[in-house]
Formats: C-alpha cells, structure tokens, sequence
C-alpha cells in the first residue's frame, strides 16, 4: 500500500510503499477515506525534541481517521465488514485504576496511534476493535475522520453544561473553534472568542462566536474591559483555554466569575507564573484539566451533536491528495488554516 | 384600577374596579404589561374541589407576569422604577432548612401569587422585591410574562445536560411545548414528543420534536417500537414526563435507556400503579421531581436560552384583552391551543 | 471436585463430585475460600417460579466469593498465581453502550455467576479474569466473600455522600445491615432503621443505626411520628429502601425531606400503587434505582471502606462447612440471621 | 462593656470599656461565650500592610465566635432570646449573581465580621440575623465557637466525597488539622498529613492521619516515594492544599492520581510557579478553589460531623480570658498551637 512513512529520525515524511498490515484476532483493518492533520503530526514532521524523543522510525503515523472496515480479526464482534468507521487514538490498558473506573481517557499506560503504533497516513490502518467507533455515512469523510479532535472540543467545552451560559474561548487553533462550533450547537448563550490571528477569529465568527477579541492588537486589560462589558459586568461562566498561551491562561481566569469554570486545554510549553489566590482560589472556580476523550461516552454525544447541526464546515479550510502533505504541513506552519485533510 | 377577582366562593371571575395595592417597605408596584393563563388559574376559574379547598375570596387570581416597575418602598435596592420585570410567583421564608441550602424551590413555607395573595390579573401587582426578576427589554411582554412557566421547563428539561441526547417529552401542553423548546435550543440529538392531541403535537413539531407520537391512534407498545426504532434499539438518554396521565409515566419509564434519566412534572391526579422493580431499579435510572424553578439559578439560564434563540413563538397561540378573559379560559377547556396571554 | 449442584429442575441441591473446570486463555480458575448465601440462592433452593424459568440443570450456583488464584489462561495479565481475589458476579459484554460509557453494571446484556454459568459453591470455579477483583490478606475470608453484595449497599448508601447527613433504612435483611455499616463508617449524622424483626433491628443497632423502628409494632403514622421527632420535624436527608415492601417505599417516601434523595434496592414482588404527585413530585426530590455495583468503582471504594474501619462482623451470623448448605438455606427461610458464609 | 479593640493604626490591641451594641430592627445581640483566633486577627495584632491598607480603627476585631443571643430586632424570626448560637463570618448582599443563585460564598460585595464591623472580640457582638446559625448546647463553647474555620475544612475536604478514599492533606495549620480530622469521621480510607512542623504533624496523628510527612526533614522526592508506596503506586485520590505554600501545592499536584481532584484552600503569598501541563492538563484532574463555607449547607453538614463523632478536642490546644490575649497571639506566632479560644 501507500503510506507516508517516518522512515528515518530526521525532519519530514515519505510518501511511499510499504506492507499492508495483518489483523490478529482481535484486530481490524481499515481503509483510511479521510485522515486529518493534528498539531502532534506537525511536530514529528520537523523532528523537534518532543519527537526525537518520543518516536522510533520507521513509523506512519497520523491519528485522526476514519475509514471502512475491510478485515477482521476472527475474535472482532464490535464492526462488521463495510462498517464505516472512526477511531479513538488512545489505546488503553483496560487494566489500571483509571480504566477499571470509567476514566480510561486518563489511563496510566496508554499507547498512541501514529506514535506507539502505526497510524492513519496510510491506505489502510490496522487497529484493535476495541477503539473503534461506528459512525453514521451522514457524516462525509472529511468531517468524520475528525471526530478524535472534536472529542477533545466536546471534554473541553462540556465538563460542565454551557445551554443558557456565557462561555469565554482564549485560542482559535482547530481545536478552539471546535469548542466554539460545539458551544453554539449547545445553546451557549454569548460566546467571546480571543486569538492573536485575525484569520481565525473570522473563522470563529463562521462557526458562532458572538464577540471576538484580537490578542495582537488589544491589551490584557482591554479585552477584560470588553468582557465585562459584554457580560454586564459580570464575567463569564465558563472559560475554555484552549492556546496554551500565559497570556491565554490569565485572561481565561481573570474573565471568569466568582464561582464559575476553567477548562485547560491549550499545553503551556513549559511552567508558567499563576497568581493561585486571586485566580482560583478567592473566586472559588472549578478548574478541570482536560486531556484525551471520554470513552466513550464523548463520542457519544458528539453523534448527537452532528444531528443537533453542530457545524464545523468553515474550520475543514483545506483538503488535500495525501501525496500533498508537504502543502499541509506548510500551512500549519503559517497558522492560515483550520483542519487540513488528507485523502489517501 | 382594573382587576379580574374571585369574589365569591362560585364558579368564574368578575372584571371589576379593584383598590391599588400599596407597597410596603421591601415591596414593588408593577405595571402588568402581559400575564399568562396557566392551568391552576383554569382550576380557580371552575371552582373545583381543589380551588374551593385552597382559595378564600376575594382574591386577584394569575401569577405569571411582566411589566414595570411604577411604585418601590423605601427598603427596595434590587430595582428601580422603570425597570422591566418578571416574578417568580413563590415567595419563599427565606429561613428553612431548604431555603438555607440554596433550595428555595422547595421551601416548606412558600406562598404562591395568585393563590395566597393577590396576583397579577389587574393592571398593577405588588410584590416583595425578593422574587422579581429584570428582564431584557429584546423579550416582549407575550414571551416575558412566560418566563415562570417555561423555568419548569428549564429544569424539566436540563435537570442533566441535553446536549447530543435523545429526549422523550410525553405530554405536549404549554409546559410539554417549553420543554421541547428548551431540548431544541440547548443541541438535544433528537426530540420525540408524544400526545393524545393532534394540534399540540403540530406545535411540538413547530418548536423542534424530529417525531410525534400520537396516544390516540397508537397503541403503548406500537409506541415503544417506534422508539426504538429511532432510537437504533437504545432507547431514549431522558424521559421528561410533562403529561400527568399514567400512560404518560408508563411510556417515560418504559422508553428511558439502562441508567438514563427521567423527570416528572406532570401531576397525576391521584395514586396510580406503578412496576418499580422493572421501571426503575433494574434500570438503573436516576428519576428528578420537578416543581416550581430553581431560585434564581433557572431564571439567568433561561435569560441565557433567549440569548440562544429559544423560539416559544408558536406556543403563544392566543392573545387577548383581558376583559375578554372567558375566551382564554374556554380556549383552555378545549386543549386547542398552547399559551392564552392577557393583555391589561 | 465437591460442589453444590442444581441438578434436575426439582427443589434441594446435591452436594456431590463434579468435573474440575478448564481456563479458557482469559480465564482464571479460583480456589474457594469461603461463598456466602444470597437471596437469589434461596429461589433456586426452593425452585420457585423464577427459579424455574431461569435455570437450566446442572448447574453449580452460587456467585459471593473469594478465594486464590490456582491456574491462569495464557492471556491472563490482571492476577497470577497466589492472587487472593473476590469476583463481579456480572459477567458484562463490554460493547453496549452501557458498558462503553463507564456503566457496565446496568450492561444490557449481561450473564451472571452461578445462573448463566457455574458459580462459586464448590471447590473451585472458573472465571474471565475481567471480573477479578484482589484483595488484600488483611480482610479474611469471610468477609472477603461479601464485597458482591456488599458492593450492592455501597451503591445504595453513596449514591450521594451521607457524611454529616441523616440517613433512614427501611428493611433490615443483610443488604440492608450492610448499608447501615456503609452509612456509619461514612460518617453519618443519624442513621435510623426500620424493619418487621426484631433480631434483625438488633443487628442494626450492633452495626451502627442510632434508632430503630419495629413495623411489625408499630403503625406507618407512629414511625413517622418518630422519624419527625429524631430529625427536629426535618425528614431524613436520604432514605435508602432495601426491603421492596410497599410499606418499606412509602415510609421511605414519607421520610426524605424536600428536596432529599432516595435510593430504591429492595425488589417488590409486583406492581404496587404509587402517590407519584406527592411522594416525588411536590418534594422535588431525586430518586435513584440501584442495582449491581459499579464496575470497579464500587469495589476500588469499598476497599478504601474496609481501611476506614468499616464493621460487617455482627452481620455474619452464621457459617458452615458447603457440605452443611442446608442448615444454611433453613436459616435463610427463619430470617433468623444476618449473612451465612459456607467454607468448602 | 469589656472589649478587644484596635484602637488606633498601629501594631497591637486595647482590651477596654466600650459601648454596648444596640440592634436594628433586624439584628440580634450575641453574648459571647467563647471565641478563637484566626490568622487574619494575627495580622491586624501586628499591623502588616494587609492590614493597614484594610482595617479603619477603631474597630473591635474577631470573627470565630459562640454564644446566647439576649437581645433581639422587632424584624427578628430566626432566633429568639437565649438561643445558642454561632455566626457565618461573611455577611453576604443577597443580590448579585452568585447570592441569588446559592453561591453566597463568593458573594460580590460581602463584608466581614471583626474586619469591616465590629466583631466578638469582646462581651457582645451585634449580628444580623441572617448570618446567625442555632448550635446544639451538647457542642461546648470552645468548639462551637470554632465552627466558622471547620466549615472552611468541610468545603475542602468534602468538595467530593473522601469516604472510602485517600487522602493527602498539605499543611496541617488549625485549618489543615480541621481538614484531617473531617476526613476521619467521613471514613478516609487512608489519611497522608505533611508539614514542616513536629509539632502540628503530632496533632495531625491525633486527630485521625494515617501517615505524617515531615516537609523539613524530607525532600519533596523522598515525600513523593513515600506517598507512592502508602498508595500501593497509584497516588492520592485527594490532595487538599492548606498550607498556601509552594512546596505544598506542588507536592499536592505531585501526588494526586491522573483523574483525582486537588482543594486549594492555603493562601500563597504571591504569584508562584506552575506546570500546568504536568500538574493539572495531562492528569485530568479536577482543582477546587476554596473560599469562605457554603451558606448553609456546609453549617448543616458540620453539625452533622459532630453528630457522627468529629474530633476536634486535640486541636484546641489553649485556652485564655480575653483579658490575656497577648499570650495567644503569642503563641501563634510560635506556631506552636492548634487552636486558640478566647473566654470574656
């Protein structure tokens, strides 16, 4: 099959052939309809120290797919042949704590596709039935394939209910407009959304942020002072920080109200300065770290939210042969772009 | 000024001339701009048992209510005259164990507008500042005066987040009708509602059911099969129980998935048969009595719901002057509309 | 090997010489330590009509037990050899979307330990090892043997927290001992209990309950005459019913408080007849149906139970050599006593 | 009458003659019975910046406080002379957000008792009656006047359920010992204390920890090895913050398990700082902020700890007339106490 490889540890890919994967019992085989690039692909493709660090060539990677099953494992009894299929990345132990109570998104030994295993950048996939996940033929391929980081949305905009409530989104990559798409379908009552690139604010704006705020041309207090506004004077009751960015952080907790919440998403690069008193603790938030999907219970919802009209067209902005993943990963680099799909 | 009172202990009301209430220190005089009939005022109209057990005439009857604030007492600091207002129609003692614990819903002690003291079917009302609540001036005074009955909705409804979930609302009166609004504007994956009333049913579908079901020519198990037909063999995620009957219930338990939900807020009128093994304990359900709305926690949720685009607009079937009063109550008894609004 | 045999459809068990089961690759074969009696066991006993219409012979029963780890199929990576475990006696399907959603023990296609497979009353039974649950050495057997049922009161006491709160117990049989035992080792305000048997109130008190209530003496007004006087005219914060006597639901009812929780163990026997309106509705209260325990969050905390100094020993009343089942069953059928252990 | 009183802006206070309270036509007048020391009062005694840029003397300081009400307001309906009572420190507005919506404890504009008016230090205290909380005459004074700090432990330890859970408590402060001995009697499965103090970790083991920890004799790593083997490898399921120092919450984060919770409830003294990632994001964890006691449910959960056997005796270390204020502050400075109660 074609497959783009991590064929040597060094920056780039290989669009090349290599050998279709063979299922064990309880193993499928999927043909990819529809791959998707994620921010972690971006960062094996330059080979920086996170990857150098974390991933043995040869490796295809990729982790956001979807696909039709096209063999099974004889002990397979989830998906059947023809199934149309996505699939969760984290391929959990079953075994831990987390795992023998419902938290499996947290699971201590988990092991990720394109990155512990071969992945999606490929024509076909291999994968356990156990993290596989039955998905409408509603759904068109470039968006179904992108149901690993909508998951990742749906956690972060959803630890708590936003029907009826003010919801702040600090960071406008991908995942960021997710979270707003899913907030709008929810019945968020006013959505603000902040970035440093005009580009995705206006894509947040396609996707139902009511109020945007540009982190480039504004000041802290400024876009505090616009919050309050537009809140009436109250804050928000939710903020989802989705940069990773210090800035994104302060902003997402001086915006939040006196016992109101802060989903984190967006990963800092490294340790940061909090003031814990006045950002949590005298306003008595809750704050929830967010990492992964529910199992599956995110995915669940988030098939109801594709009946809701939840809307995530305008964040597909690119879509590509995946022999053209260089145009893509190019593309994230100038941050002009929501998802870019690759179609094999 | 104009008043509709219950003058004597007899069937009907008497449109009439009516002192002006006077504030006290903590009291507001409103200006009604719009008030709702509501099926305890239907009650009070007939003088059935119930109405001659609870009401001492004379008393203004209605407590569902918008409009502006005209009069204020000395101690009144939570609004000012001008303002525009809604009232929660509960008056709690502000000291009970309920109370106390932010559970003022179900305070043991409350008294009810309309009921306990003179309520809102006269040009002006007077109530303690305590229950009013400021309203957008973007909501007019056909949906504000609403705001009472649709918060048990609200938390008829969203009771557990709705978001991506399938929801059956068994019973399609005014309340049924907000309920299947509230599903709708806050992303529910599908919304089947069901009743004996072919007309109510056709405003379900106006505010957002996917299916109807119609009690009157279906049987309870051709019932039952249609949902699992929609429902690819689950089952629905919550029952919000909004008719009373015992049908109704049945169909809410029966329907509701393993470990999913159910709330009840229609009131049977008296004890009725029920399989708690099957219905409720092997399934694992949690089940939510639903009566009167959160103080105040409902009412900015639903302040936030309009802001969503919560669309009641074809509920509100009839409007009229209040001298024409006996056309809303008529209306009523024939269950051939949604909610009667009576103009001053 | 001994074991206790189902073996035609008639009452009685034969205790006798069976096959020694073969592990399939994910299986486990468990040495018994110590099984203990269940209701459900008693029905087979007696080969009653659900008995009848459930169990197909021969069939070893039983499903309360622990004991060691003597042999592992190949595939076996959760217990080795020497493990001393306690088993789930659900044996869940992990692809429903009960068990996808982290809640297996309301799975809807389930089997069960000594019914739909051989159970534990022998000297040896085979298990997948995805129902093994160690223990430590520290619990002996006896009581090791009780997590299952055990797991059921965890459930139904912690369905919400009762630290600081006050708890009433309607049915005293083992289940509900048991969670009289969770009740005070977690810190309950005040736990009153109630039941028809004397002997079984005194177990009640041994465990923990602060008051008890005699049904066979004394009238549901009187009971709830004292309820009143115990919580200062409060109700109990939470009621648990774990006789299934309609009398047991209705003072359960009667007792919570507004806005208070009930949780619904105890099974009745058929249809009874239900004051939805006031007993659930005007309370506003929330009310849960248990069944099975949460897999493995359950156990994980009845772990941390057994740490915190949790006293079931007044509940094992009894104990026999298997071979002495019989002395066992008839004491079941006097009700005469609390749990009753069988060491093979 | 005899009162504590910082007379003027400096360092110390005056135990005088001053004016008896008068109350308004809502208050009620407490004389007081017994009353403890706060950190807080310790600022004011020495005058710190804190305090200067917040205290306007004169102004009788304390809020920790029990005793019998002997005067009441004509408004007053809560209370009636010679009830025995303690306070809530924070007098709440009762209409923004969070107070119309059960979340007086982070009211907007509360104002505090000792701080903002006069307090109890001293033979009466005025108090409005809504902040006035009735105390079982079986609570001595110098434990009932302590529940305003033991309703802070409550809301840290109790944010989730510790039955059956383990627990890390960092920094044992009267608060932090307050927080272990509410976690003993809600059936902890295992309780970790860790301080810098001999002293404190000593009255940490009398009041119910399992495993102390002493932070000035180990490094955070040797903590952290140790924490891993009290667990069995796994972590905490709780780490209560209560120490606001650095060390403290990165061992807090350090030891909780991927998907437990974290309470932060210790004041750190400045910005300080975090790696949000590895300590919040990828763990998945939940992180409260604590402020103040929930109005009043935490009241009525803390009279229901005692019910259940609380134990707070080894905590009140000292007692002193009023008169001999000096020796407490004294020894708070030394850090050689628990608690310190006041007699006038």
């Amino acid at each position: 099959m074609r497959a783009l490889v991590k064929t040597t540890a060094a920056p780039g890919l290989t669009w090349t052939t290599w050998p279709e994967p063979t299922p064990g019992p309880n193993d499928v085989v999927v043909k990819i309809a529809a791959t998707s690039l994620c921010g972690t692909d971006a960062h094996i493709y330059r080979w920086d120290d996170w990857a150098r660090s974390r991933i043995q060539p040869p490796r295809i990677i990729g982790h956001e797919l979807c696909g039709e099953v096209v063999e099974t494992g004889p002990d397979v009894t989830l998906v059947q042949k023809g199934d149309y299929v996505a699939a969760e990345s984290h391929i959990t132990c079953g075994q831990c704590f987390q795992c023998r109570t419902g938290q499996a998104h947290v699971c201590k030994n988990y092991r990720i596709l394109g990155i512990d295993r071969d992945g999606s950048f490929a024509e076909y996939v291999c994968l356990p039935q156990s993290v596989l996940w039955k998905t409408s033929r509603e759904i068109p391929p470039e968006f179904a394939c992108l149901q690993e980081p909508l998951g990742n949305a749906v956690d972060a905009a959803l630890a708590e209910g936003v029907t009826g409530r003010t919801v702040l989104i600090t960071g406008c990559g991908p995942t960021g407009l997710f979270a707003a798409a899913v907030a709008r379908a929810s019945g968020a009552a006013t959505i603000i959304a902040s970035d440093v690139s005009g580009y995705r604010l206006d894509l947040a704006k396609q996707v139902g942020a009511d109020h945007v705020l540009n982190a480039s041309s504004e000041t802290p207090e400024s876009m505090a002072a616009a919050i309050r506004t537009i809140t009436g004077g109250e804050g928000v009751d939710a903020s989802l920080e989705m940069s990773g960015a210090p800035a994104g952080l302060h902003q997402a907790f001086s915006a939040v109200k006196n016992g109101g919440r802060v989903t984190l998403f967006g990963i800092p690069t490294g340790p940061m300065t909090c003031d814990v008193a006045n950002e949590i603790i005298f306003k008595g938030i809750r704050v929830y770290g967010i990492t992964g999907r529910r199992l599956f219970s995110t995915w669940y919802r988030l098939a109801g939210l594709f009946k809701a009209g939840l809307n995530i067209k305008p964040i597909v902005t690119h879509t590509f042969p995946m022999a053209d993943y260089a145009k893509g990963f190019d593309l994230i680099q100038t941050g002009r772009c929501g998802k870019v799909v690759l179609f094999p």
